[in-house]
C-alpha cells in the first residue's frame, strides 16, 4: 500500500512537514495550497527538496468552487485552474484535488457540471495533469460520492476522475459498498480519516475533530476493503485536521499517522478475508496476530517516595520479595499482583507508572507486531541469566513488556530472590491502570493500545473534577484481563490539581482488606459523609453494609449485573492506589463516584496546602 | 433583580464557590448536588456558612427522572424525593429543581405526568418545600417549556411550579413569547444562560458550550422582557457550564458572572422600553448610556525594547512629541494616531498593549457605567495640572481610559510639551487593536468590551496558524471608530509561537508610506513570492499594482465593496504593527492573508532561532 499524508496534518513550516513525513517513512505527501503559499521556497525548490527526501508529491489541493456556475464565472474559473496547473507543472505534481462547489454553484444539473468538468479536463490535458473530483459532505449541490461518480462518468474525460475521502462518505452515513462499482482507473486519489461519532454540523466536525484511522468510530476496515476490491492501487493518504494535531510536534504526529495506516492496512486485509478480492492489486498485509495476554505480570512504579510506597504496600498486605539481584528495583507481590518498585531512572524521563508487563503466549510475535506498527523497541537491560523480556515504548513514555505466559508465576520473579511466605492474599491481581495523558498524546495513546495490544476501545466518559472535565477512555481485552483507562486531563493552570495516575487492584473481599489494612495503620482517602447519605437516597442500601462502607471509607456502585466496592489510598507523589471488589457481573469502574473521589483528593490537597 | 448563581459555574470546593459568589455580590446560590455530596461539610454547616456570608440558598438541584414512570418506579422515586426533601430541610432550602425525565419515562401522557407531580407536590408540602419542574431540551417526552407549563397546570398543586431555563428554550428555537401566558406564581425559578450559535446535539452544546449572558448569540433581552412582564420577581440565576469555567479561578468567574447579569438587566429594560410592562414587579434598571467614542485618543505600549520601538515608529513617520512632564512615558504621534510609550510598569503586570484611551462625550458617565458593570477603576496617577482621565481595568489586565472629546487634539497632549511640526502624515488614525487573550479570559474579554464599551460582536473566525488554530472575534462600534479583535491563542506548548498583540494604523496611501518608510531604513515582514503568485491566480490583478505589492511586501484583499492593502512590521518583543489602507467600503481585516502572515512570522522566528 502506498502511503501519503497531507501537509495540513502536520504543524510547522512546509520544510518541517516534509522532513517529518520522510522520517516517519511515508512514500509521498499532498501539498496543501496554504502551506505552499506561505512557504518562502519556490515551487522548484520544493520539488527538488521532495526528491532529495525521497517523497513523491502526490496531490495538489484543494481547488474549490469550479462547477455548476454560469458562463462568466466558468471562464474565470478556467483561468484560475490554468494558473494552478502551471504551478503544478513547476512542482511536478500530476493530480489536483477539486472539491465540489460550496459557494458559487447556481445549479445542481449533473449534465452541466459534467460538461464543465470536461472543459477542465481538456485544459488539464494540455498541462499533462489530471483532476480528482471530490464530493464534500457540505457541497452545495454535490455532497455524495455516488453523485460525484455519476458526474465523472458523464464528463467522460481521461483527465477527470474521483477522489474518495472516507470522512465525507462515512460522516454522511453513506454506504461505502458502491465504491466497488467504480472503475479503478476513475479513482485518482483516496484520502482516509477517522472521527469520533459526534452529532454536529459536518463542517465543524470535519474541521475540528478528524482523527487518524483507528482513533475514532468510523468503519474504515470495510471502506478500505471495498476500495481494494476495485483494483485501485494508488496512494492511500491521510487528510486529518483537528485542534490537537495543529499544535503538536510534527515528528510525533507523523509517526502516529504512519501507525494508523499500518493498522488500517491490517483491518482491510481482515475485512477482505480469504476471498482476498480477486481484482485486488494493492497489497494489504495483516499484522502479526497477537493472542490475548493471560495476565498483567507486573506494573513498574518509579517514585522518589520509596519509603512511603513501601509502607503503603505493606499496609495493603503486599509482601516484599526483595531487591533484584543486579538492578536497583524491588518486587512487591500479593496474589497475582506484582509491583516492581524503584526510583525514577535518570537516563530517560518516565511517568510514575513507568511500565507494564504482560504475559503473552508468544512474546516474539507481540514484539514484531509492535515494531511493524512503528513502536520503538526498548531493550531490557539484560544481565547474564536474566529472563528475556522484550518491550516497546508507548507515546506517553511508559514501557510495555512482553514475557512468556507460564502456568505458575513468571520466571523472572526468581531474579528477586525467594518468595516470602505470607498470609492469605486478599488482593488477587491488577484490575486496571488509570493513566493521565497529556493532551498532545491522548489520541495517540488510544491508537497505540488499540493497534499494538489489540485492546478494544469502550465509549468514553467525561468526569467532572473540581477544576475541569476529565475525559476518560477505557481500552480492554475481551476477557477483561488487561484494562487501561486513558484520561485526558485539562491543560489549564489548575489542571495539575488532578492526580494523574493510579493502579487499581482486584480483591476478593475489599471490606476485610480495608479493615486489616487499617489495623496495620492505613488511612484511606476520606470520603465525605454526604456521599453516604446520597448513596442511601439513591439505592435502598442494607443499613449494616452502609455503616461498614462509611466506617471504612469504601465507595459503592451498583448496576443490573452486580455491585462494585472500592477504596483509595492517599497519593504518594503523583500516583495513588485503588482496591476494588467486583461482585456479580459488574464490569464498570464506579464512574458516578469519580467526581466525589476527585473532589476529596482536591479537598485533601487544599487542606494540606493551607496547613503547610 | 435578585441575582443567583449555581455552584456548578465555579471551580473549587463548595466553600471556595460560596466565597467567590459572595465576593462578587450575588444575593444567593443554587446548590448543585454533586458539590454538596463531595463536600466534607455537613448540610447544617453549609447552611450556617451561607448565612454568615449573607447568601441565600435559592435552589437544590437537580432531581432527575421522576415522572412518566410505572407504579413501582414511582414509589422508589417518591422515596428518593423524600430523602432529598429531608436534606433540603437540613440545608434550609425551599425549592428543588426537577428536570423532565430523560431515562426512565415510559409514557408521554401529560395526565399521568401531572398526577405523579401532584403526588410529589403532596410529599413536598409535608416537608414545607416546593418543586420547580424544568423541561430539558433533551427530555424523553417533555422537552419544551409550554409542555411543562401544561403539565404543571394539570398537576394543579401549590407546591408544583416551573423552572424556566433560557438555554433549554432558546437552544430548541422555541419562541419565548408564551412565557407571558404563565402566571407569575407558577414560575418558581429562572435560570439564564447564553451560548454561541452552534449546530450540534443540544446535550453536548449544553454541557460544553454554555456562556454567560452577553457572551453568546441568544436573544436574552427579549427572553427577560417576557419574564418581567409576567410579574415574576424571584431570583434570576446563572447555570453555566463550559470547559473553560470548570478550570478557571472562581473569583474571576464570579465577577464575570455578576457583570453578565447586570448587562442582562439593562438589556431587559431596553426591551421593555417605555411600556415597562405593567405587571412588572422585578426592578430592572438601565445602565448609564454611553455615547460612541469620537476617536481612539491613544494606545499605550509598554516594552523593554524602547529603542527599537522608537526607531520603528520613526521609520513609519511618527513624530516624537517628547516625554511627559512628570511621568516616564513619551508620546509619538502621526495624524490622529498617538502612541504613549514607556517601559513595563513594575507595580502591576500588564500586557504590552497596556491601555487604550477613548475620547467620549461624557467620561464620567462612561466610568459610572463601567463601575456598575463591576469593572475595577484604575485611578490615573494625577499630578498637579494634569488633565483628568478616568479608567478601568479589562480582564486581561490592560486599561481603558476615557477622556473628554474635543474638536482639536486631546488636552493632555500638551503635558508632553509642544507638538513637533512634521511632514504630511500618511497615517491617519488607529484602525484596530488585535489582542491575544489567554483562554481563561477570552469570553470574559468579549463580555467586558460588549457591555462596558457597548461594542458589537461580529461573527468569529478561525485562522490557521502554523502551530494551531487562532479564534478571532472582532468587537466594533457601529461607526467603526473603535475596533478591537480578541484572539484566542492555542494554549499548547508551541502556542507561544503566535505573536500575541498588534496595533493596526489606517493610512491614506499605504504604498507611499511603505516606500518612504523603506527610505528611512524600514524592513517589513517578508511575504513569500508564492503568496503574490496566488494573488494573481485568485484575482485578475493589475500587473503594475502586483509588482508594487511584491516589491514592498504589501498584502492585498478585495471584496464586493472595496480593496484592502496592508503590511506588517517585524515583531518588537511581543508586539508588532500593521499599516493598512481601506479603499472603497472594505470593512474586513484581510482574514485570508492572516495564515500567510502567521506563517511568515513563524518562519522568521525559526530562521532567527536557527541562526542564533
Amino acid at each position: 500500500m502506498r502511503t501519503s499524508i497531507a501537509t495540513v496534518c502536520l504543524s510547522g513550516t512546509l520544510d518541517e512537514k516534509l522532513v517529518a513525513a520522510r522520517d516517519a517513512g511515508f512514500d509521498g505527501v499532498e501539498i496543501f495550497e496554504p502551506d505552499l503559499v506561505a512557504s518562502s521556497d519556490s515551487p522548484e525548490q520544493i520539488r527538488t527538496r521532495a526528491e532529495e527526501l525521497g517523497l513523491s508529491l502526490d496531490l495538489y489541493q484543494p481547488f474549490r468552487d469550479f462547477e455548476g456556475v454560469g458562463p462568466d464565472l466558468l471562464e474565470q474559473n478556467l483561468r484560475r485552474a490554468a494558473s494552478k496547473f502551471a504551478l503544478m507543472n513547476r512542482l511536478g505534481i500530476e493530480t489536483m484535488l477539486l472539491c465540489s462547489n460550496v459557494a458559487t454553484a447556481r445549479s445542481g444539473d449533473e449534465q452541466l457540471a459534467a460538461a464543465q468538468l470536461r472543459e477542465l479536463g481538456d485544459l488539464a490535458e494540455r498541462f499533462g495533469v489530471r483532476v480528482a473530483y471530490e464530493a464534500l459532505a457540505w457541497g452545495r449541490f454535490v455532497d455524495g460520492y455516488e453523485q460525484a461518480a455519476r458526474i465523472v462518468r458523464l464528463a467522460d474525460h481521461a483527465n477527470i476522475g474521483l477522489c474518495l475521502d472516507s470522512f465525507h462518505i462515512l460522516s454522511k452515513g453513506h454506504n461505502p459498498e458502491a465504491i466497488e462499482t467504480i472503475p479503478a482507473e476513475k479513482i485518482f486519489f483516496v484520502q482516509v480519516a477517522d472521527a469520533p461519532l459526534l452529532s454536529m454540523d459536518v463542517l465543524s466536525w470535519s474541521r475540528h475533530h478528524r482523527l487518524f484511522p483507528g482513533e475514532g468510530g468510523f468503519g474504515l476496515g470495510a471502506f478500505m476493503a471495498h476500495l481494494v476490491r476495485t483494483g485501485y492501487d494508488g496512494p492511500v493518504s491521510l487528510e486529518i485536521f483537528n485542534d490537537t494535531f495543529r499544535q503538536a510536534e510534527p515528528g510525533a504526529t507523523a509517526i502516529e499517522a504512519r501507525r494508523s495506516l499500518r493498522w488500517l492496512e491490517h483491518e482491510a486485509s481482515t475485512f477482505l478475508g480469504a476471498s482476498g478480492g480477486r481484482a485486488a492489486r494493492m497489497s494489504v498485509t495483516e499484522l502479526p496476530g497477537v493472542r490475548p495476554a493471560s495476565e498483567v505480570a507486573y506494573v513498574e512504579l518509579r517514585t522518589e517516595a520509596l519509603e512511603d510506597m513501601r509502607e503503603l504496600l505493606g499496609q495493603l498486605g503486599f509482601q516484599s520479595q526483595g531487591r533484584h539481584r543486579t538492578k536497583s528495583v524491588e518486587l512487591w507481590s500479593q496474589g497475582g499482583a506484582r509491583i516492581v518498585l524503584g526510583r525514577p531512572r535518570t537516563d530517560a524521563p518516565q511517568p510514575t507508572v513507568a511500565g507494564i508487563g504482560l504475559s503473552v503466549p508468544d512474546p516474539g510475535t507481540a514484539l514484531r507486531r509492535a515494531i511493524e506498527l512503528f513502536a520503538n523497541e526498548v531493550p531490557r537491560e539484560q544481565d547474564a541469566g536474566d529472563e528475556p523480556l522484550v518491550g516497546v515504548r508507548a507515546p506517553d513514555g511508559s514501557e510495555v513488556f512482553f514475557g512468556a505466559a507460564t502456568r505458575t508465576q513468571p520466571p523472572w520473579v526468581h531474579e528477586f530472590g525467594d518468595p516470602v511466605a505470607g498470609g492469605t492474599p486478599l488482593i488477587e491481581r491488577v484490575d486496571h491502570l488509570n493513566l493521565a495523558q497529556p493532551w498532545q498524546h491522548f489520541d495517540a495513546g488510544v491508537l497505540f493500545l488499540h493497534s499494538v495490544l489489540d485492546l478494544q476501545t469502550q465509549p468514553s466518559t467525561d468526569v467532572a473534577a473540581p477544576v475541569g472535565l476529565v475525559r476518560s477512555q477505557v481500552l480492554r481485552s475481551a476477557d477483561g484481563i488487561v484494562r487501561i483507562a486513558l484520561n485526558l486531563v485539562p491543560s489549564g493552570e489548575r489542571g495539575e490539581a488532578i492526580l494523574p495516575q493510579h493502579i487499581a487492584f482486584a480483591a476478593s473481599d475489599v471490606l476485610s482488606l480495608a479493615r486489616s489494612a487499617r489495623e496495620r495503620g492505613f488511612r484511606p482517602l476520606d470520603i465525605p459523609a454526604n456521599y453516604f447519605d446520597d448513596l442511601q437516597a439513591r439505592h435502598a442500601m442494607d443499613p449494616l453494609l452502609l455503616d461498614e462502607l462509611r466506617e471504612l471509607n469504601v465507595m459503592y456502585d451498583r448496576d443490573e449485573s452486580g455491585e462494585f466496592l472500592h477504596f483509595y489510598t492517599p497519593p504518594i507523589g503523583t500516583v495513588f492506589l485503588e482496591v476494588l471488589e467486583r461482585r456479580g457481573g459488574y464490569e464498570g469502574y464506579g464512574a458516578l463516584n469519580a467526581p466525589v473521589r476527585l473532589a476529596a483528593q482536591y479537598h485533601q490537597r487544599r487542606h494540606a496546602e493551607s496547613s503547610a
